[in-house]
């Protein structure tokens, strides 16, 4: 049965909005002041490309908030399919996330994350108050862009990855 | 061969960092002095679900665009599979792009498209200029869920569903 309501909807009715719609994976890392921080994002989007933006959101909840509130520059990787149990690390709580991850750190800190070949180092130009998150825009200034990707996709509360044959053709 | 750059990216390291990011596909709508006006976007994501509030940016290339930046409301359709012939109606140009679509206003004239199960109407709350786009920030305020969603995923340019034995486990 649809749902429908009227008013402003009900957080229920965001989440099955939202279930379905498939999002690619990143993991959003950043220096803070107890060591790195990051966590598995599926808000990450694009802006606008010429000047580089991007875009992305993090709830007040989430335990790397307190870092991201200040940080000025984030490190932000682009998972493929080969990278799901990293995004799964970088999802779950009450872990050290960085326990057994390579990384380096990037100029002024952000870790960088060694076995994600595609990721960019973004300085963050805006910070807006939305509901129980922020969005953050940043402005990438270095890039690696990786071959053969064959993306992570987040959907209905599962990973996916775009199998052979997926691509659609009109009819 | 990985690309770096220093700088802040250029435009062409910029589209090769999202071409292989997935997203879902939605048709976003408004009412405009002229009659209504609707694009296809790949940035709509989820930033809070209590309460509910969503983002999704437009280029000001875009024909909506001049609708979009005073419009206080919107109507997000969210695409399935089934729904890409509309899907790419709407990312068409110099056509009309409600020509043959069925729709039907909203309280306040935005068009909600009839053939797609799946949207919310949503108050714009914000917008935050941010290279050649403008991130609107928008409060869903109605929605409908459809069932047994199929998704259309936008990947490498092109249009995808996800089929089936997509989804991943860890090794």
């Amino acid at each position: 049965m649809p749902t429908t309501t009227l008013a402003p909807i009900d957080a229920a009715t965001f989440k099955a909005l939202f279930r379905h719609y498939p999002n690619g994976v990143a993991i959003i890392t950043a220096a803070g002041a107890a060591g790195p921080v990051g966590f598995t994002a599926t808000s990450v989007a694009s802006v606008s490309a010429d000047p580089a933006v991007l875009a992305f959101s993090v709830t007040h909840q989430a335990s790397a908030w307190p870092t991201l509130r200040e940080a000025e520059a984030v490190a932000i990787h682009f998972l493929d399919a080969e990278h799901l149990d990293l995004g799964r690390t970088f999802a779950a709580r009450g872990i050290d996330r960085f326990d057994g991850a390579r990384w380096r750190p990037l100029p002024g800190g952000a870790p960088r994350l060694l076995d994600v070949p595609t990721w960019t180092h973004a300085r963050v130009l805006e910070r807006v108050e939305a509901g129980g998150s922020t969005v953050l825009l940043a402005q990438p200034i270095a890039a690696e862009v990786g071959t053969d990707r064959t993306p992570l996709v987040y959907h209905d509360r599962t990973f996916h990855q775009l199998g052979e044959g997926s691509t659609l053709r009109s009819a």
